[in-house]
């Protein structure tokens, strides 16, 4: 092996750190609050947030879409874990061929609520693989069903959208169905991105971030 | 009237600023993360997160309460709502005598899991009247209750912990059982915390955060 070669297989320091983008709490909030007029247009009736990732934008979210004299949009939260994580050491969300699961579902009897009719976001902080938001959409299609079979009610009045914080621009390993709505407040490559509430040095998290550009608070 | 009585009466514009708390999201990242230790002596063995206040903490918990080969601590959310507030379009969470109601609780059976033997974290931002953690406790400790005469077991092995990120120093409308684990991050008096999740201003509300020492991001 030349010394050419082995150069070419070295990926330099600056590289690796480029393909990491750091995304502020500040950013995060910024995001939710530019993508809640999209948002607005869909009407939810009700916010479906996917556990851990979901579970903050969805929070942030909500105070966007409180309109004066109108009720807060209700938050659900709903919790998925893959097959092979639930006895396992794993972090990884997602993973090639996992089968997903239900760790936390709706209690549609004892919160007294069902979808039929409603406007319906899922909310989650990043499309990867599209496996999770296309196994959470399915799900709820069979809610709907199965609800309306029961109660009376047509499926197609129940409308489901989606919003992300971050798409990722690779391929996806499932097709959402065409009659959801999707919103992704920013589409990007294949980045390894690091949330804030992931991270356990918050101020240098955040600086990274505001180098980056992506914290528009500078104070 | 004299004038001295009149300017008596008058609360001047800076008091009441002074009353009014602003909180940034790394402040709260850096609460979740300062009372991590004292939640490890606890160990949890899992998370519920009372919603919409509790969700953001209880996610930053979860990446601080992470130890390195072993499962993340599950988060399950559970939504209250006063009774009062269900048809009307406030947005207080607490008011005098108002009826708890269960919007969204946990689904045992779906989730397949029970509190048996478990050590139980329930995570709010703030504890206020402490009328929704008193009702949260009361409720869990039913439930450990039916699933022991269900399935056997002894319901005091079951230890329930709370964690806030606020408590007010100000009177309770309940007391929580002498066996319940108590952390707050902060004491402070009855003042208004401003929450960054409430805020549709982010940049001005860290501003003022940063003014008033609850961020100790300093770029």
């Amino acid at each position: 092996m030349s010394t050419e070669e082995v150069k070419a297989t070295v990926v330099p320091y600056d590289e690796v750190e480029a393909t990491k983008v750091y995304i502020s709490y500040n950013n995060v909030h910024q995001l939710c609050q530019e993508a809640s007029a999209k948002i607005k247009e869909f009407k939810p009736d009700l916010i479906i947030a996917i556990g851990g990732g979901g579970f903050i934008p969805a929070r942030m979210l909500r105070s966007f879409l409180k309109e004066p004299g109108m009720p807060t949009t209700r938050v659900y939260a709903i919790i998925l874990s893959l097959y092979e994580d639930l006895n396992s050491v794993s972090t990884q969300n997602e993973k090639l061929g996992a089968e997903v699961v239900r760790t936390q579902w709706i209690d549609y009897e004892k919160s007294g609520i069902d979808l039929i009719g409603k406007r319906v976001l899922i909310v989650d902080e990043v499309d990867d693989t599209r496996t999770t938001l296309h196994y959470t959409v399915s799900e709820l299609k069979k809610d709907v069903i199965s609800q309306c079979q029961a109660k009376g009610g047509n499926p197609e009045d129940t409308k489901l959208g989606i919003f992300v914080l971050h798409d990722k621009l690779k391929p996806k390993k499932a097709d959402l169905p065409k009659d959801v709505t999707y919103i992704a407040a920013r589409q990007l490559p294949d980045y390894w991105i690091a949330y804030p509430w992931e991270s356990t040095d918050i101020v240098t998290h955040t600086r990274k971030a505001i180098e980056q550009g992506n914290d528009v608070f500078l104070p």
